[in-house]
């Protein structure tokens, strides 16, 4: 059974010290949000969480396996190295959707996130460690059928990406609004859903329906695990099996994650 | 007049290294991916330029006042540094949207984005010194009105971002169908449109479009000059003209982008 | 009781890469380098260990508390990441120097550092989880009393370097040639000191040593812990208790290191 | 004629802020430490000047061809992302000695490395545009003959690296009281020498020296140029020289640095 631990990490008035005293040069704006990404990534990343950089300023993160003191260390080492905090809030529950409602709600009961006065603050509702199973996480893996043959090498630049952005959207809004999931795009023509357990008729349908709507033609590999790292390297083998035997839909056996750790 | 030179970014090959000989962890290339591009926002932005992450994999720079040395030695500094290499294609003409078809069609006659033996390619038509003028660059700079208090603080987090990547996907369209602008999502609630020289006029449609369609309320600043970061220096300091005297366009008097070199 | 676990990472054939086929920009070749210790350092950080950089291609890491599944992670993600791989041997012992011998030969045994074929060697000799033990680490925390305003305010940037250096390298070789500690600068006026279990004396007699030898004074705060986080953390503390107390060496209490975790 | 340029940068009041309001995690510290200077190196090293860690919180650059707002920008880029502030002082003389001298008297003057409230501050004497000249730097780069065979792979790591670092330290206080020459450790068993106009047989005596006092045999290729890239490069192919002609000391022929631009 799926138990979806999502994080929510929000930038404390970033906004508003973005343009104070003066509008501060993008480039470095540009560098600072992504450098706090490759940072934050890299630290969830090494207990086997995952996160996505979504709006940058807010960022949603899939950490089963992280614990309070876990966020507590990656809020102090962003107070310790960036002009800026970061607050957290952090839930549990079936759905990847329902689990960030309580997380913003959380976070949203602490303060605007332009109160001048908020600072990394920590709302917290981890899984406990005894509670935890090999299967709380399930991840799909999208990419785009011949992406690089039909876009990258025929279409101009930003024809390609506004092709694959509009595809991108489409699949988010419907497997948000249908099944509680969570969808990212996280480079290329590379998508992945953060979802609850959703057996493949449910993605066959998913991907039938972006097809048909905006032509763009989507293959996925879905896993499960213990973690992020594990769902979602399960994952992407299935959506190997895709590319070798060209299929659409395939959904990695269990516990068949081509990693032998969490 | 507007001159824009544009330069399309592309990581060589990238898409097989990703899965060879194994999928590699998400985590990693995510890592990978950003701090690619904070290296290259950094490099360019040292030189005045602008640099927008699109998919990572494929990134497009705004680089008026960059030449082609400047071009090889940010390509030798990613060789030295990373475990792949990138190419490059860079070309002017007065929309960007045309700029871009010229550089993509430029690197797409040297190879397929997934040729193995395409390494580190040059193609370039820089604008040489002497042609280049104090309004070469004109970049708006958007964001959505209220945003902190009518989506981030009110709505959940993942809700919020998709109304905000509706919005950008429908002024990323139609800026680019009906205007020939490359309009960039930069995190946050904002968004920088790299434009031939367009008026006001046209920005007040374009947001009454927008604000029609998904109900997503905007407000834009307009500036330019030599560089993208006089151009964008200048769209910043007029949007928070629009922010003090809650109007929706405003565009910058020349030569007043609140800077003293380029 | 000390037990040490020592870890030393080694860039593989990284001398002959640095010239092949034309030397490579030494700027990139310093960043590269310093970004391949950022990395790994919070890497290692993540898990509560220490890594110093000595000599950028040869670094050395202070790893209680990391297993062989941690090493091998890291490893995979600096290939993942970089054009360079890292070769790493784990020694355990009372002294560090000794777990730092046993891990060196471990790996001169796999090839040599500008072997052509050698490359992500791990040799490992972990400590079990259920041996490990409150105060398998003692870490000493060194600086030089009153620095900015004897050297910083009043001396040539580079002399006051020179001084610092030259203060530096005695107390790194008396300690290793006497006591069997490893020391290693960490910027400003700091040095740390990764011993066996050596008591107050020891060090009052070594800043004697250094204070008579080349009149660099030096004060010391000593911590033990599970881990080097925290007897890092238990040393800095009792650091700060010299600089109240003006006294030149102090120790922290058992567990006493501010912190509650690992 | 040499004139080198020489830039100090310090962290502004850096010390206490590592232990206000507690002593902060080191792992933080290193890693806060080691990314400002990837990123100085790199902004520096993008205008063709070259920047040496030294104490981390004091580095010192070479900075011939970076004007005054070069620094301001580079200053401008540390405020907007971290969560501290340098100071810069720039100075120019016909040995880096002088420069360096001149430009901490600068810095100094303008309060102490730990005066709370000097911020930013840029204190700077650059060179002219048209007063520089085709080999205004010149650079001596060493590095220890058959490291790896008699050290690396024979050797204790940390033995070692205590060698390298006698060698080292005898070196740069060779050279800064005989020749006001700075020298700079820079990995590996590689230094590097900022210096006057030298002549062979300084470094031939130099070499010489190091051998018979500390028993560490030294090669070196010497380059001269317009900045520390051009100058640097030269030095490095030289270097190439010895290594394949079995020579102690090479200088390059002028303008014989491998590369076309600045």
């Amino acid at each position: 059974m799926v138990r979806t631990q999502i994080t929510l990490v929000q930038i404390d008035n970033y906004g508003p010290w973005t343009v104070t005293p003066e509008p501060r040069c993008e480039a470095d704006l540009q560098t600072l949000q992504a450098q706090l990404y490759v940072d934050l990534v890299q630290l969830v990343g090494s207990q086997s969480g995952y996160l996505f950089y979504t709006r940058f300023d807010n960022m949603i993160g899939l950490t089963n396996g992280l614990d309070r003191d876990d966020h507590t260390r990656i809020q102090d080492s962003v107070r310790n190295r960036y002009p800026i905090s970061v607050s957290m809030s952090v839930a549990t529950a079936q759905t990847p959707k329902e689990a960030l409602s309580i997380a913003t709600d959380g976070l949203q009961k602490t303060g605007s996130a332009q109160d001048e006065t908020r600072r990394s603050v920590l709302y917290s509702e981890v899984i406990d460690t005894d509670e935890r199973t090999a299967d709380d996480v399930e991840i799909a893996h999208f990419d785009v059928i011949d992406a690089t043959r039909q876009y990258t090498d025929e279409l101009d630049a930003f024809d390609a990406f506004l092709r694959i952005m509009r595809g991108y959207l489409l699949l988010a809004e419907y497997l948000y609004d249908n099944h509680a999931a969570l969808t990212f795009f996280i480079g290329g023509d590379n998508m992945i859903t953060v979802s609850p357990d959703l057996g493949e008729e449910v993605y066959q349908r998913t991907i039938n329906h972006v097809d048909e709507t905006v032509g763009i033609p989507l293959q996925v590999g879905i896993g499960q695990g213990p973690t992020a790292r594990r769902a979602g390297m399960a994952a992407k083998h299935a959506l190997e099996t895709c590319r070798q035997h060209d299929t659409r839909v395939e959904e990695a056996a269990a516990n068949h994650d081509g990693t032998t750790s969490n």
